[in-house]
Parts: C-alpha cells; sequence; structure tokens
C-alpha cells in the first residue's frame, strides 16, 4: 500500500527509535524529565520564542492555546476552513465558553482584514456582543492545499491585531514545510504571531507530539490547561527524545517532500478528467478533483485503493494526498499509476457499493 | 422624539396596565402564580402545542431552547444573520458547551438546505467533528428587514430536519408580525417548528416577557435551564398580565404597524440618494441605505436624530426603522419631513463630529 | 391559608401598584427606562457603593456576580448549607466552568477561617489545583434559621479576603432583615463585602427582582452577564418601581416580622415534642423540629397544611416558618393553634399516604 | 536520592523499552495502531468489561469518563479526600458544566450510602436542584494511604447506585495492588463498577498512559471526548507497547512494593514521634505524621531529602512514601535509618528557612 492520506502516518526510524531508547527520563508532571525539558527549551530558541510545552496532540495544542488567550465569553476568529474550526470538535466552546466565528479563508488560506474587521461590533460596551480576543491562522494551510502565508500579508495582519489589541496565535501544524518551502529561517515567520503550535507527527516524523510556544507568562497558563485537560504525561521523555531528533534532523528533508508533491501535482494535471490547481502545490500536499463524470470521488478513491494507493477526503469533493518521509519517489510513479489505470479502466464499482464510515476516513 | 429604533420601545397602554393592576399573583417559584399559568396555557394554545414557559426575555428563551435541544458538545445550525448568533453574546458557547455554526442567510431569510447539509460531516462517527443537533429559524427575520419565511420553505426544511433527525427552532421573536402578513393562523406556522420563541414585547406592546412553546417534556426541560439561568420570577404575573392582554388585543393591529411600514417605504424609495429594497418590506420593518455620497449612515442617523427622528443600524451601512404601535400615521409623515429635510440640507456634521458609543445603539 | 413557606409569597400592597401604574418607562435594555436608573442608583446609594444592577431574580445576582468575580477554571468558596450551593442548580459550574467549594458552615452562619485557608492550596503555581478566587457568605444565612453574621466576623472575614487577595460576595437576599435586627444602617455591613445581591421580593415585597451592587467596573461587567443569559428586560421600569417602594417603605417595617418570628419560635419552644433553638430566631425565619415519634416531618407538614397552616421544609428533617407582610400578628396565633391541634389530635396521616413531588416544596 | 515521593517515578525497564522498540505502530487517531487496540482489548479482557480506550493520563481517563457519564448541568458525587476532586483542576466543572459534590470520605475510603443519600434532592423534578449522575470511588485510595475498598462495601454501594439509576466510575489508578492486597482476580473488583479508570504508570511502570474501560457504547462516547480535549495520539503504540508488558509482567510484583511498604511502616511506627497508622497500610503507601515538636512537616521533610530521601506532602501535616519497582529492599532499610538520623539530630533547619513553591511538590 502506498498511504497518502496524511503524514501523521509516518513511522519512527531507527535512529530515532534509538534516541528514544537512551533517552533520559524523568516523571513530567513534576517537571522533572530532562529530555521533555530539553524539548521545550529546544523549541522556543528554534522559534525564537522565551518558552514552550510539550503536548500529546496538536488539537491539545491548539485548545490550551486559545483558552489561555481568551476569557470566557470571548469569540475566536478562525477560517472557516481552518481545521481548528472544521476538526477539532469545537473544544473552545466546550471547554472554554468561547464563541467560534467563522472568516471566509481565501484560497491562498489568508483571512482578509476586512472580514476580520467586520468581526468587531461597532460599539465594543454593548453587552448582545460577544468581543473578539484571537484571531488564528493556519500556516501552512491544510484544507487550501498546504499554502504558505506570505510574510507581507503576516507583516498586514499583525499590525491589524495590533491595532485591535488582540493577540494572534498560528496553527502551524505544518509550520516547517512553510519556512523549508520559503526557504528562510522559521523565526521569521514566528515573529509575526504570539504564539504558535506545531506538530512533531506531522512531517516531522515523531510518534507522539506538539508544541505550543509563546511569552514566559503564556506558556505558564498553557501548563495549567493542559494539566487540567488531561495532557500532563508520566516520563514523557521517551516521546520528547523522537521530538528532539526530529527538529535536529528532519526538517531539512521537508524538501524532499515538497518535490514529490510537486512533481506527483504536475503529472496528474496533465491527466485528463483530474483538476489540479497547481498554484497551491507550494509544499507537501496536493488536492485534485475527478472531472471526469463516470466516477465520483467517493467510487474514485475506492477504486484507487483497490490499486494501492490511499488517498483521503478533503471536503468540495476533494481528495488530497500528502506526501513524507515513507513514500519514496518510486512510490510518488506508482501512485501515478495507479491513478491511470483507475482512468484507463473505467469505473468498477457505484456509489451504491459503497457504505460511508467503514474505513473512518479522517482528513487531518 | 419619533422613535422608529426598535418595537421594543412601545409603552403598556392603560388597558393594559389595568389588567396588570388586577392580575391574581402568586409566586411562579413555586408553579403558584395564576396568570403566569393562564398566559403559558394560551401561549401553548395559540401554537397549537403542548405546553409553554414564561421567560424574562427572548435571549433567555432561544438560550433555554437551545440548552434543552443540544447535549454539550454539539453544534447549533444558526442563520449567519441572525439575531441569536449576533445579538445574543454567544450564550450558548458559554453556558452550553455549545459550537455554532453560522450558515449563509439568503436575502429572503432562508438557510439553504443545501448549505446545511454541508454543515452534517460525511461520517458521523468520527469523533473530530462537532455533530448537528438543532436548526434555528429566524422567522420574520430581522437582519432582513422582517421578510417572511414561506410556508412551502417551512415544508421543505421540516423534511430536511427529520431526515437529519434533528429539530428546529424557530425564533420567532416577530411571530406574530408573519401570520398577520400572511393572513393565516399562526399554528399554521408553528407546525414547521419543534419549539417556537415568540416576544410579547416587540409589536405586542408587553413591557417585559417571552414565551417558549413546545412539547410538554421540552417545556419541562427549559424550565431547568430557566432556573438555573436565573430567569424564575416570583410574583411574575403583574407582567403576565400584560402578555396576556398582548395576545387577545394586540395582534391584529400589527397589520397598521405594517402599512405603516409600507408606506414608509414606497416614499423613501423615491427619493434620490436613498436606497430600499421594497420586496423585503414585507411587516414592520424598512431597511435603507443612504447612496448620496455627501453622507455616511452615521452621519445621516445623527442628522435625522437632530430633527427628531430615531432609527438604527442594521450593519453593512444600513439603517433600520420599525413600526409599531406607538408611532402614528401621522408620524410617519413626520418622519419622511425628517428624512426629506436633511436631505435638503445637506450635511452639518461630518464622520470626525461623532463618537461611537455614545448612545450605545442596539439593534435588536 | 396562612402561609408561612417563604416571604417570597407577599403581594404587591395597593400603594405599591399605584407607584408601578405611574412609574416612568423606557426600555432598558438601551439602558433608557428611568426607572429601573433611578432604583440602580437608589441601591447603590443605600449600600454606598459604586453601581447598582436590576436582575429579574436572586439567582440571576448571584450567578452574574460569580461570573464576574470568577474566571473560567476557579474556585469559589461557599458555605455547604449556603442557598448559592443548595438551590442554585449548579449555575457556576455550567456556565461559568466555576468549581464550587463548599465550605462547613457553622451553625451561626459563619465559614471559619481555617476552613476557608484549607481551600487554598500550599502551592499556587501547581497546575493540578483550581484555585480560590471568590468567597461568598450569606447574610441573613436562610438554612441557619435567618441567622446574621456578626460585624466582628465580617471584619475578619475581610482581612482575610484581603490577605488572600480575593473578593467577597455577599448573598444579601435578606440583607435589610440583617441591618434591622442589627439596628444599623445597612452600609455598616456592606462595607465588608466587594459585591452584594440583596432581593426585592424577600420580605420588602415587590413582585419581582433582586439587585446586584458593587463597583463601577464590576457592574459594568455584571451587565455583560445579564445580557447573555437573558436577563435584559425592556420597560422593566413597572417592576423597578416596585423596588423603590420597597427600599422606601418596606425596610423598617421588617422589625414587625422579626417580633412575629420571635413570638411564634417562643410559645412553640414550649410545645412538647417540638425542638426549636431560640438564639438563631434573631430575624424572621423560624426553624423547628417534630421529636414527637408520633409524626415524621413529613406527615406533620402535610397535617398543619390540613389545618390551614403551610411551612416548608428546610433539609435535616427541619421545618420552616417564614414571617413576612402578608401573615397578621392574629395570624400568627392562628398558626401556633394549627400546631398545637396536630400536636393534639395526633396522627391522622402516615408517610405511606404521602407523595413526593406533588406540591413541589421550594425552599427558598 | 531514593525518591518515595511517587510511584509514579519509576524508569520503562530494558525488557519493557525492548517492547517498544519492536511494536508495530500506526496512526491512532485513525484507529490503526495495532500496539494500541491490542493493549485495549488486553484491557478490557482482563477487567471482564467490553472495550477500553488508551488515554495520555489518568487525568484524562477520569475526565472523559465524567463528561461521558455526566450530562451538562449534572451533579458528580466524589469524595471530598479523593484526587478526582484535589488533583484534577476542577475538569468537570470547566469542561462539562458538571458541579462536583465533594461527600465525606471515610478513613478506609467509603463514602458512607447515608451521606450520599443526602446528594439527591427530595424531589428530584424541582429544577432549583443538580441531579447527581455519577458516583465516583477511589480504590486503593491515595490520601486514605492506600487503603482498599471490601467487596461487601463494592457490592453495597453497587446495589445503592441501581436503586438511583446512576452509575458507578472506580478511579483505579492503583487498581491491580488492590487485587493483588486481596489476592483475587481484578474483575472480582471491576464487576461493581460501570466504568473504570486505571494508571499503567503507577506502579506498573510504563512511561505514559491510563485506560478507561466500560461498556462498548461507554468507550465509543469516551473516544469523542478524548479526540476534543486532545489526547487523541497518533503512533501511540510506542508507548502502548510498554502498557502491554506492565500488563503481562508486573502485576504481581506488586506484591514486593506491598511488602516494602509493610516493612518500612512497621519500623517507622516503633520510632518516638512519628505516628502511622498501621491499619491503612494496605498496598504500597505509607502516610505518617511527625509528632516531634521540634519538627514540622515541612522542616522533617527537607531535612529527610538533605539526607537523601525523597517524600511527598498530603494534607493535614501528613507526609507519604511510596513504595515501587526502582526502591530496593536495601534502599528501604536506608529510608529508615535517614529517617532515624534526622530524628537523632534534631532540627537543622526551621520553617523560616524553606520557600515554598520551590520544588513544587505535586502529590499524586
Amino acid at each position: 500500500m502506498i498511504d497518502l492520506r496524511s503524514d501523521t502516518f509516518t513511522q519512527p526510524t531507527p535512529e530515532m527509535k534509538e534516541a528514544m531508547f537512551r533517552a533520559k527520563l524523568g516523571d513530567d508532571v513534576y517537571g522533572e524529565d530532562p529530555t521533555v525539558n530539553r524539548l521545550e527549551a529546544l523549541s522556543a530558541d528554534l522559534l525564537k520564542k522565551e518558552a514552550a510545552c510539550f503536548m500529546p496532540s496538536g488539537t491539545m495544542a491548539n485548545l490550551t492555546s486559545i483558552l489561555t488567550h481568551c476569557p470566557r465569553g470571548a469569540k475566536v476568529l478562525v477560517g472557516n476552513e481552518s481545521d481548528i474550526y472544521i476538526y477539532e470538535a469545537g473544544g473552545a466552546s466546550v471547554c472554554g465558553g468561547v464563541v467560534y466565528e467563522p472568516i471566509p479563508t481565501q484560497s491562498d488560506g489568508r483571512l482578509l482584514l476586512n472580514d476580520l474587521e467586520h468581526a468587531f461590533p461597532e460599539d465594543m460596551d454593548d453587552p448582545q456582543f460577544a468581543l473578539p480576543a484571537l484571531i488564528c491562522l493556519e500556516n501552512t494551510h491544510n484544507r487550501c492545499g498546504g499554502v504558505v502565508l506570505s510574510l507581507e500579508y503576516l507583516d498586514e495582519i499583525q499590525m491589524f491585531a495590533r491595532k485591535k489589541k488582540i493577540p494572534i496565535h498560528m496553527d502551524g501544524a505544518r509550520l516547517f514545510h512553510a519556512s523549508v518551502s520559503m526557504g528562510i529561517p522559521v523565526d521569521d515567520i514566528t515573529r509575526y504571531a504570539d504564539s504558535i503550535q506545531f506538530c512533531l507527527s506531522k512531517g516531522l516524523c515523531s510518534p507522539i507530539g506538539s508544541m505550543v510556544v509563546g511569552s514566559g507568562e503564556f506558556i505558564e497558563k498553557v501548563r495549567r490547561w493542559r494539566k487540567m485537560l488531561g495532557g500532563g504525561m508520566r516520563q514523557a521523555g521517551v516521546v520528547a527524545a523522537a521530538g528532539i531528533y526530529s527538529l535536529q534532523n528532519m526538517i531539512f528533508r521537508l524538501q524532499e517532500d515538497h518535490q514529490k508533491a510537486r512533481g506527483f501535482a504536475e503529472s496528474l494535471s496533465r491527466l485528463p478528467g483530474i483538476k489540479v490547481n497547481l498554484e497551491t502545490v507550494q509544499t507537501n500536499i496536493v488536492l485534485f478533483e475527478i472531472l471526469d463524470p463516470r466516477f465520483t470521488w467517493r467510487t474514485f478513491q475506492h477504486m484507487l485503493q483497490q490499486k494501492g494507493l490511499l488517498v483521503s477526503e478533503m471536503g468540495f469533493g476533494r481528495l488530497r494526498a500528502v506526501f513524507h518521509h515513507d513514500v519514496t519517489f518510486t512510490e510518488v510513479d506508482e501512485a501515478l499509476t495507479a491513478v491511470k489505470e483507475v482512468l484507463a479502466e473505467g469505473p468498477t464499482l457505484m456509489e451504491g457499493d459503497l457504505v460511508v464510515g467503514g474505513d473512518k476516513p479522517i482528513a487531518r
């Protein structure tokens, strides 16, 4: 099987496992795990922020960040196509009493200042309005096809946020894909955000974990919420060791994943009946649509699966292929062959043959 | 002053006060206020539902309904231009752990089935998605200019909701305006909703109060949430008496308010520099825009105020005039004169002369 | 029927109704009801605080106060026998994400400083502990039999709270009973609290309403929560007028209610098989127990009801008689006669004859 | 250093690490990690329940269980000395809108049926009362010194809970200590609970993780809450492998830890100035008090630390020593020697020399 459903499917490498095996461990609930402490320091350094906190998942990393920034009753402004809004089960409303206000997401991942402006009530003292307390950006942007936010835009929105006196949180699940794609240090990006989460398990090959990064005071509060939610783990250094390995060894190779994606997308774009927007293929994600009327996205996805190729669904009839460490360049070619074969052979099953929920496709 | 900011500004009439004065009272927290009990029975009867519950406000009526329909963690599908989403401070997220999903509102107040469909995840078992548990409609629709939802649409959406196995709540703050405008009994409308709130103080002239109406079991739960939120009142019959008077005497006269609105809107539409969409003027609300470039909506609103005419702001640069019991037909003419005079005299103040927040305009 | 279940059962007097009838009204949601504004100013003045806010109920008054004082995740320290903890449906946890920590209530209504101290964790930085953000006192104390907190105690606890840097909220549902009982101005009491709620409908005879009183900044926030919960009412002046009348005319007569209670309690204490703690009878409440083994509290309560006397249940097998404006001194004698008759006649019904829930006794 | 602060400090053994190294991994967010699936099946089998779910911590295991059992607005009945109530930051109130009702904890860890009964309101329909929806037990009971709940008690409380129609959740962080201590299979205990959480990292030596176990339907809901809170982890099999190893190899050796505790406690009890209640030393925990007036618990704890012995604080001036895999029998003797030396040498520091918070003692 060639698994392009997500870059979360990567297996830890032998060297990474070796690092995990050898890590010095302590009880991180007591703050005594030296490996976790080292990963947190390393993460803060890389992003040029004061502090960082290790998390079991990106969902908790985002949730604790929102809980810290937003008091009860506030609004968090999120993209209507953002993973935070769509794939995180509404946690900020449930655990935080925070209202999500979805802002239209542009095809390049941006939230327009005009649209954000509209979320601020004319009269901030009027008690009928929930008040915005945070803007969330996503970089790279998953449902926009892995696009990278430009520094010009980040500068613009930072000025806007400062004028409005509210912070910016960046969901950087694939943050390093952005910096690698732009060829700049990651802190050239993170300077525009007050807090950032990035995933160690998306592209960077760690088995578990995400980091929240921000000011020292912010991270202290994040730790409180992590404890309450149940994210405090004991000898967490055993997985944090993988995270250190990822940060030290797995960032620059993301460039290869971008090349695989680019190659796949360009070949795909030349196939009749397939639509790819090459402009959005900036990192390791390729979104495409099957326009050939003999197929639906569902039947196409399942027929690819029968050929040994797994891709995921990304809404609006789109399919997603994500490229990562565990897919070789040869497998990229094989994946293309699978697509061509399905197109050539024509439909072997129909919508009615499929049962939704059977394989629980999860998009992120 | 001619006050067209809202139909909530009406004063109780002498007859209504008389009814309040004479009402038999008890402690409604113990369920022993006979006047409240009578109002609740009357309301349920009118809407042909099993039971009703008296509330201090429409906000609490909507909030308790959402809390009853939606378990913690569910999504409530609301119009992005609905009063529930915009003007009720996000209560369902704060008090209920419920996620608002705003659905695009059509200019005629409808939420398209297609857009609603999109809010249901492909795989309902996938834990990353909050699940829809309620659709909220608004009828008549305030920010669409008081438009009435057609019975065809209500029938359609009820079938959709049943197929999806989720209930419909109707925010009928101005429910009777809809039935009067359509010339049909109100239960011809409410049969399409599982629960309804209507206001006694909007158009019907009562000083205080809204009703939640629905099944007996539903209302029992609504009472629990009302108590928790602090909506249980003691000798509430003193205001419920006004509500009874409203239901018995103030519904049919809403027709007059519609006539005033229609007359005002038609005259307004003939003035240069003013834009009115006459199609949406179906009840007692007139939305209009000042296109004349000498004015902004803010300066225009304030200059009208200087002429003795109060109107409110309704987003997107629109002004709103609401017609009600306490505005005579003569005053409608005077209001038009005020508009004409401001247009004739030209700008006497500029944006820079205005301070936002000074008079806290509240839209509902 | 002589109704001693609660002092919430009082009917508005003709003079009070007259005041309601004549009140100048506006839309209080816009802050334009002159009578509400007057009641709020009067309340703040009386208690010598900066501002006040009118509420539909004491429950909402307490809830908005807790929401304002306590951020999400904080603990509120409440008496384990307080009305806030027992009778308000847990609103602060539901609407505020606030943890109740019940502190043992002494028989004189006090929470011991030692017990409060115990609620503060050794290490305030340790994220496993919710942190106290508010102390709630109840004065007079309902379930302790209407006892009054001494000024010495209030001084002591204020110093404690200041040392701990957390505010004190006083649930003064029957605040004026305390000041009348002590023969001191009410602000001699309220100076020890940062915020206070008092009821206009308990003893003071208004049909509806409670006030929250505190600093200007505090009250601004309280108004936000009131709106969200649905406590914003339109021409609320119609009931606020009763509140003004209550504050101007009904406070000093509370002395009479205290006399009725005292007389009733003393007579009761002389009856065999009845237990009354006369020390706690300091205001208008009398708690008593039926020790006569022929009765249970339930059968005794129902047999009194058959004699025309209504009393309520107050936990631990205690019955409660509350004295108020609508009970005359003659009726106090008749009430005693009813008790004596039941004792003399002996049991006419047994536990098995009773159905719980039939008359929904509500204690407050 | 001999670390008796907690049994969470254990290091994974080489064999355990080997198992982790070799584990087959997949993305558990997609349900595709075979090792996690195996651990879940194994856990369910052991406890003779239908299903199980892997969690990053015991806090999340308890929190998701409470969220699943208790709807918004319900009460959870917990021991006032339970870890859930004291050490888990009030998560059920924050994330679930659930009210904690602390019930007095007996010295043997029991909650008396009488006290539980008192938490159920006389009239369950009265909306002023939050309603109990869950009873939580703790077994073994940490703050009672590791005591084991008897089967007689479990049988009794199960009958009570069934009569009340509410479920029982068992916080079995140290569940296997109970079964080993009683010499019975663990399912002889778990049959009395509807859901159970147990920790893989307390005593069983795994670096990370807890399990929630219960019915299939229950666990499906638990998974939803886990996702929302951010407990969904990717290649979680890498730590689940340790959990499998723990369940297969580390349970029976708990008997040794009990022996160490017993030996330590008995020797301690013979020292003048030290108080130990030997009756409660049933598993691997020893609570003791320093009665010798030359010391406070704080100075005694710090002086032990200077001798190379770490113990934790457990409230009420008690110190706690927890015995586990990484403490040898020789070290138990050394620990005793340290205690004797401190007693012999007398105080070398005073309260004033200590700074609270410096080493953030965390109790669990």
